[in-house]
Order: C-alpha cells, then structure tokens, then sequence
C-alpha cells in the first residue's frame, strides 16, 4: 500500500493503523464492508470544534455571533475541498468506476466528505492535538487572510456561488408579498432553485428578505449534504 | 464565591480558575464586561464531539446516518436542559433581576446555554477527557436507555414538541398541493407556527411530505436558536 506514502508525508503524519487511512478513503461507491462514512460523522466534530477553538483564542475579543459566522466560512463543502485540494485528496480516494466516469474525484461533496473522514481516523489515532496541527497549517496556506471581513461574504453571494457549483444554475428570488403602509411595509420573498422553492423570508426591505431566505435556504442545503 | 462549591461537588470537578466557572454562568442580560456566550460557542462544538464520539464507539454498526439521528437526539435544547437540571444548574446562573422575573432560571435556552458554557470552560481548563467523563455519566444518569428506537421521535412529535415548549402552539400543516395522476401522486405540504411558514416539502403521501416539513422546519429553528 505505499501508494498512500505520499499522503502521509503531505499531511506529517504517519498512520498507526493503515486500515484507519483505507477506511477514511474509500468512498461508499466502492462497494467495501466500510467506508468512510462513519469517519466522516466524527470528523465533522472534530473540525468544528478544531476550527472554533482556534478562532475562540485567535479573537480573544469577537462575540459569539462573529465566531459562528467566521466557522461557517471556513467549515463547509468549499471549505473542506480547498483543503482535501492542498492535499491531493482526490488522486487517493477509492470510488467506483461509475463515479470515476462521473468526475467523482473533483466533486466537492466527496473531496470534503473525505477531508473530514482522514481527519476522524487521525482523532481516532492520535486525538486532537495532531487534527489541530494539520487542519490549521492547511488553513493558514490555504487563507491569505483570517478575518471577519476577508472570510464573510453575504449570504446571496454564498448561495449563489454554491447553486453554481452543486446545481450549474442561479438562485431565483420572487418576491411574493408586500404589506403594510408605506413608511413601515414587510416584504416577503422566496428563493427557488431550480423551480424548488426553498425559504421564504420577511424582511423591511426586499434586499433584507432576500439575505434572509439565502441564509436560511443555505441551511438547508448544508443541512441536505449532511443527512 | 462559596456558593458555587456545591455545583463543583456535583460536577467532580474544582475550576483552576474561578472566574471562568463564573464566565460560563454569567447570561449576558446579567450586564458584566464578560457573559457566557463565548463559552457556548465552544462547548457547543465540544458537547458535539463528545457525545458523536460516545456513540461511535458504542454501536460500531451503525450507520453515519443513525448516528447522526441518536446525536441529534441528545445534543438539543430540551436534551442539555436536562443535563443542566440535573446539576441544578438553574440555582446558580446570573441573570438579570428583569430575566429573574421573566422565569429565566427556567427556560430551556438559557439552562442548555449555560450548560454548553460551562463544558466549554472545563474543555478550556482540562481538556475533552473530563468533559467527556462529566457529560457522559450526567447522559447515561439522565437517559434510562440509549439506543435509536428509544431516542429517536419521528420529526412531526419533536416538532410539536419543540413549538409546545417555545411558543406554546402546535404546528398546522396544510395541504399545498397534489399533482400527477392517482398512482404516482405527489403531495406538497406546507408547516406553519403562529402564521410563520417554516418550510414546505414535497413527499408521495401526505405523511411523508408533513414528515420532510417537519424535518426542515426542526432544523430552521434549531439554527435560530444558535445565531
């Protein structure tokens, strides 16, 4: 198996158990008793609070709400395949014929998918401080700069940019209802994609409705990938 | 500062540092320079690995998905107010005299809130293994059988559940829609709480498309509640 060897020199890390590292790379496509599933469910965990901690002490004097929008940039599926992409992840995970047919090395759900699976075998291993090492010298190379402002984009341009992505097509807002008098009207939006209607918002001005069913429709999307 | 020695008895564990425990249970109503949301960020993550980690090890059959479920049942409001009423938390949070008067020693976000703070502060101070040892034996006191069938509620309970506690109305689903022919019909439903819509899904029954709603609408007002 030292097909993996040069994985683990990226990475610093040599595995203990190299079934742990099989297991963390083979996707379910590929039709072994494991796969990187369960990993995956662990490593989840251990990148958000990895992620937080190291922004909690990075920003001694941000409240909750900036460290919460700050993680949320950095842990989710584009996040995760910036950094599966620093590693190569792609040209080790196993998959099946099919997906290999179906550009499975370069889809961002398997490549993150497999970064968080790596990262639980690790915790698994060799616990939290060596997930630590690894997952903060990919961000730092991976981020020019660690900030609220560098990070956070609002919320349209992230659906936006993840529709793209995931579906090839752009968010459709509508705006479905407008009441009140004009000195204080509520607006009430809703975001489609691909004819799938999936928030409604209100809001006091249409642009605030519509930031408001991107972040809740965002959810759900991120929500979707998980389950 | 005594008074919180009992809790540290409860807990079998003395703070290094006092004035942490005090951080963790300190509701930002309370008006100090310092409150426990920052805690609850990280406790949040830590309680979620924790208790993931818990029951990866101890159905190592399970699938991610049945995972997912077992944790989503612990790892909630109603599920840390239980742990915080164990501890009896509520005794020894701050809070405002407006909060006090407003039953706030007994509302489940701000127990489960400072619930997270507080193993949050013990990460900080001693790391996973005695939050681990802490949180596990408080769910294994709290839960008189761990497993999924016993855990788990189907979404439409936990929703009404959940809208019962919070806003003290139950959800009203309503039939959107029904397309295709009588065969292969499909059902669009839509879930309300207090006239809000929360979330519209589609299913091949009725059951089904209320089931997905009340999933989607679970998984809105969980985010909520954490921004």
């Amino acid at each position: 198996m030292d097909e993996l060897k040069p994985l683990e020199d990226q990475l610093g890390y040599k595995f203990k158990d190299r079934q742990k590292l099989v297991e963390a790379l083979t996707h379910k496509s590929y039709k072994k008793p494991y796969n990187n599933e369960r990993l995956e469910f662990l490593g989840d965990a251990v990148l958000d609070l990895v992620v937080g901690e190291y922004l909690y002490d990075k920003f001694p004097k941000a409240k909750e709400g900036e460290l919460s929008k700050m993680r949320a940039s950095l842990v989710n599926e584009a996040g995760f395949k910036k950094l599966a992409d620093a590693l190569h992840l792609g040209d080790y995970i196993y998959i099946s014929a099919a997906e290999e047919n179906n550009k499975g090395r370069e889809k961002p759900s398997l490549l993150s998918n497999a970064f968080e699976a790596l990262m639980g075998a690790i915790y698994l291993e060799s616990g939290l401080d060596e997930v630590r090492r690894i997952t903060i010298d990919l961000i730092e190379a991976c981020y020019p700069k660690i900030d609220l402002g560098s990070l956070f984009k609002d919320y349209k341009t992230t659906l936006q940019e993840l529709t793209q992505a995931k579906f090839g097509v752009i968010p459709d807002y509508i705006l479905k209802d407008a009441t009140g008098p004009d000195h204080n009207k509520e607006f009430e939006v809703q975001v489609f994609v691909n004819d799938r209607l999936l928030a409604t918002a209100k809001g006091k001005s249409k642009k605030a409705a519509q930031q408001e069913a991107a972040h809740t429709a965002l959810k759900l999307l991120k929500d979707e990938d998980k389950s």
